[in-house]
């Protein structure tokens, strides 16, 4: 393997106080930590995984590695990379290859270093692994037992490639494990996207009208949270049933311009390429404020903005504003209009936060833990396709969970089941 | 057919009445009323329809009738039964088989003379008809084109037929179709149990401390809707999974036994046979209101109750008494302890209060109006096996119930489509 | 005195069952009972006392009975008179004047003969006692220690006297106690508005919109009820401070004539006479629910609805339709509008339901009882005039309160006092 | 005057960056900078002011000027004070005494230097710069027209100069305004509150427990958001009323220490000096955090949590751990128990974050600027006293707040009055 690529060694001190701190909130996985230390499930095994390298995911990597694996990484996304981890990270014995900042050709290439650890397990976040394994020109010498997949949009991916018949090997559904959607999605993005506006803007949530453009599992987590900080609400949604539900949840179900033309706060949470365009930011107030909960750079078209707009400046840390023309019919054309973007669309909860909060991706982390010893207990015997986590992973991490927060439940009895899914 | 068995005919004016109110608040029925009405999709059809016989359900058998099908109807559960509106069903042509009060005996004789009427069609309530059809001595000497099941409880009934090879015909699985579940266990018991409740008790929910038990969907609707109201919610339940989601939601996931030493008011949820027993009653403090909103009189073991008391008596409409002894080492024998058990047991929404609000209805049983037509249309063509509603059927309802509520949503572009489920 | 006016002595018994619930509900009340039974600090003194004659205001009748009062009741508005507790409170030796559906002439006459108990202290409901008691041909040929005002109209009348000087006795202000006002106005009245709602509609809350009129105590109370109940909520206020809390709340303020063009139901809590007029009757939507939640029937100008409305009909228990001519720029004449009445106007929670919660009452009455005893001991020392209730009867009453609860609180030590009202 | 005493004037720019973001984000204050700049109301006046020194302060320094006042300012609080604002504003031509970190005999030092500008009216935050004006040796040589106080703490105060009658000018009691502490108290500290310990943590506030201890303003704005981010809430107050109120709004009520055993994070918002004492720290959870939300230091006594400790170190960026030793009868002396304390026991909203949200001070310092505008018009015709501010201030503010916000009410009617206050 190349030696890792990093921005700074020196900065593994703060690393490791960041690691620490993930360590000391993340009782599940530390408990599979003890275990696989005791265990190694994964000796001889390689893993490369690509993940937004902050340091939950970093301590993930060190639970494998501590299992046995030989453990490469890169960043999913070179602005959600946080240098110090990385530090911390390559101290440890992992392979990293990621920096903040990198070019998108750096990024493509620190990817394809993290294979040369020929993979037996890949961890993914959106596809990207796997699919450079998929390429024509990749040399697969080696049978991958499989890959865990992270993310909504990776999801989506590896169930095209499932129904194509082009998929290499088992792809592990991460985000549709129950203990992942249910909670990382709602709980994880809707809390830390409003900690990123709030954080970034000192601005108030409660009085403000407040659209939340798409109404899935991390759509309705962000809608939750900004109604429990006191907004009201608009949600745009082109799903009639989750439009509809968002109207009995109290929301108010509106196209997506008049949610532009209303809200002061934007939030895109849709995953969707573009799903605010030049129309939607030609309607927008003075002072909205628009941020993306979705994926990557994609929710939002930054390029369309830029165009649009007369007049660019820095505002504040993590907010840029855009200056927009008048709307020749509503508004004199002296009148100074200017859009705040967050994190330059990028996803806010990483771009103008610190991602995720801690215990919640304790929750996603041990099912990749336990999903990753899945495949390599299992691996060899699984056929190509896009695979639901087993049941029993959800169920264990939820138990372990509800022990780490001192919560007792009771044991079905044989004649009392609930019925009611 | 055998004619009507009603209590009594003289209430017709009365019922109807109940019909012109559910109408009126029933938009999309409404609206499938008048094109079934102009295309007679059901001539020739018979159709057997089992269910809490009361206005809304009513209006579903007047709906389908006027699409041309002749209809025999019994009520799901003697005590919810209203006799007015039997009375005005049975004048508008429908064969009604229903008494409030009605014996067992009485309410299975209903049942079979319901299905005299040779059903093509059979709309269930917990499985009932259907399994009255796959009895060794039905004389089943047509095909049944199919059924459509309300509730959960009858969806497992199904399942179990499907799983076991045994069901004789397709069954329609309303009761999972997105715009049943997720709205009539949802919002319907969530609302109407605590009208029930708060009607009938005269007491507060704000400040109470509130079991709900069962942390599915209709026991998060109820554990919504108790916070909502002002209550602080303790949740019992088996699924360590949903348990955590009910940590996450803010409330405090318990084991049984200690939800109803805490609770003012327990709400059993579960649809499960005898969740509250005699352990439970046990335990409870005195004043403690107890009801059921899961299913029929299962979720409560109200023999075990009454064994257990040494003294009854009606306190109040819709509330009995009952005497518990001191439970020896917490409490003098002296004091007197009563437990008020709501309905007899009996599903609270109904036996204390109209059932589900009128609107909430009107998506299920659009629903099941089309599930109906797809069945004519389709049914012929279907195998044998548990079905899910068509994914279209869900949609055509929910924009036809957002037009009704004056909501408009966007269409979905091409490169626009949301990828976060 | 005169023989008790009541519809029924044989209602007795149902009026005892009521009695005995309240009783067993209202612990803080049961306390002072048992104390003023042993200390009898009412003997040889006369209460008249005017409040809506139902379980509740009976029970405390007797309680302030079994401390040896002479106690004369009458209604406080006919419509809110139960007769079977009319029938109790009489077959306990109270003199009760009092009549479901009496004529305001009646009315008129049952408040002069309470007043022929010669009261020594007054318990009031919107001023009508202390008013006859202020007329010129009123002779009083004794000293009045004081009157009880339990609502905001009533007390808005003392403190106009108050201020012209011509109050006779003193007035003790029970609404602006905070034990009343802070959990009567808001709870009470928040809770039971909605349950009185929801059971005599049998329509859903959720996914409403819900017009709130006045963002007084009462008015925050029924506000967040709806939102809790799932629907959105619009607030009319005219105070902008209050309307500016509203939004920062979450709601959306609006013009009253706007609220009444977009919501489903408009619930009128201003006490206001006349807050819902021709005009805004003109523009409600087809079906809309309107009901009072304010004082009597003043908010509502029901007369006005009459004049405006081409046909009437009772349409439910407890709702009455009136149909409106079209509004000629945005209808076509054709179109059916009807207007749904809720309980002809008067207050909906009692008229349309058993009015307030039982335990929230169980404070209110306890401050009433707190306060008439503070008259009787010091009431010869007082001059004329609007009283605060002493601070300490409310944390009296709350102490007692938060123990019948269970709930511990500390004492405060004397260094660490909270500063922040 | 003397010079202004701060770190750096390099950080002018950053400072104006800030400056020009709150500018934009207080519409009304700027609203009346535009008004005061021509009508110049404060020309030959001379304004000290003591508030936390940061953008917002500032800008409420600069509307003063614009006005015609000769303003010298001083930071409330050293850790508050923003470098690069102070920077700003001395640029622009006010006196500023205000460097981060300074000792506590240099913040004296600079209050008094404040006072050279021979203040004829006086802003303050907690009574100092009052308290230094009725020092036996400050030689009033004039007369001050009155001061504006910010806080309940200074309120506090001034309200025992003023019942002892030791006050030498009036002193309008700011935070009693109804557009201050219904706002700032309530939205601003609890949103802020949490921002900054969601930020500070990367831990989540939804699935815990949370302890807030007591329910007055402040507090109750921190539960409120700590229910909408999905906490389960304990409230710990002495006050009985204010701790029913918390039960009926669905909090549980409990003693500090229960709630200091029980919870994860524990927020103190008394303004009491040492709410939180070594009894407390003693019986909380490892990895509680432990934060204040009350007045300056005092809440927390961090010197008995410092002597407690066995080890101390910094975690992350303003969280500080202490190793507590084991309770002995609870927990093996082995275990580590480490609490986490935020800020330094500094408000945790400006300690770690920026302070309230923008458009919350928006309103606090409307009614200041106001309430200096009526001291410079009437002051001299006020009797030295705590006095409240004109409802007429509160009014105004609250109709610019809600035209900025495009909200629109009714002007009241003659007739339709709401009386429910």
């Amino acid at each position: 393997m190349r030696p890792s690529i990093i921005t700074s060694p020196a900065l593994e001190q703060d690393g490791l106080e960041r690691l620490a701190w993930v360590r000391a909130n993340m009782p599940v996985l530390r408990g599979l930590e003890d275990e696989m230390r005791a265990t190694r499930p994964f000796d001889g095994l390689s893993i490369a995984m690509s993940l937004h390298l902050e340091a939950k995911t970093a301590y993930l990597a060190l639970v494998l590695a501590a299992g046995g694996a030989r453990v490469a990484a890169c960043g999913s996304n070179a602005s959600s990379t946080k240098d110090d981890v990385a530090a911390a990270l390559a101290a440890r014995g992992v392979s990293v290859y990621a920096k903040t900042g990198s070019s998108p050709q750096e990024t493509e290439e620190h990817r394809r270093l993290t294979l040369d650890v020929r993979p037996d397990i890949v961890i993914d976040d959106g596809g990207d692994l796997v699919e450079l394994l998929h390429e024509s020109d990749c040399d697969l010498d080696h049978q991958v037992l499989g890959a865990c997949e992270e993310t909504t949009t990776g999801v989506k991916r590896a169930l095209e490639r499932a129904r194509s018949g082009t998929l290499r090997f088992p792809v592990l559904l991460i985000n549709d494990a129950r203990c992942k959607h249910l909670f990382d999605n709602v709980f994880g993005t809707g809390e830390s996207a409003w900690t990123a506006i709030m954080r970034t803007s000192n601005l108030s949530v409660a009085g403000k009208t407040v659209a939340i453009v798409g109404y899935g599992w991390c759509g309705r987590g962000c809608a939750h949270r900004a109604r429990g900080l006191g907004a009201r609400v608009l949600v745009s949604e082109i799903d009639p049933v989750k439009a509809l539900e968002a109207a009995m949840d109290g929301y108010e179900p509106v196209p997506l311009l008049e949610a532009c033309r209303r809200a002061d706060t934007i939030l895109s949470v849709t995953g969707a390429r573009h799903t605010l365009r030049a129309e939607h930011f030609s309607v927008m107030k003075s002072g909205a404020l628009v941020a993306n909960a979705g994926h990557f750079r994609d929710d939002i078209d930054t390029e369309a903005l830029a165009d649009l707009a007369t007049e660019q400046k820095d505002i504040r840390d993590g907010i840029r504003g855009y200056r927009i023309p008048a709307d020749s019919d509503e508004e004199p054309a002296s009148t100074e209009r200017w859009i705040h973007l967050l994190g330059d669309g990028n996803i806010v909860n990483i771009a103008c936060s610190d991602g995720h909060p801690t215990e919640i991706m304790d929750l996603s982390f041990a099912v990749q833990a336990l999903s990753v010893l899945y495949l390599a207990q299992h691996g060899r015997d699984l056929e190509p396709g896009a695979i639901a986590v087993p049941p029993e992973i959800d169920e264990r991490v939820a138990r372990l969970k509800l022990k780490a927060m001192n919560l007792a439940i009771d044991e079905p009895t044989t004649d009392a089941r609930a019925v009611d899914a």
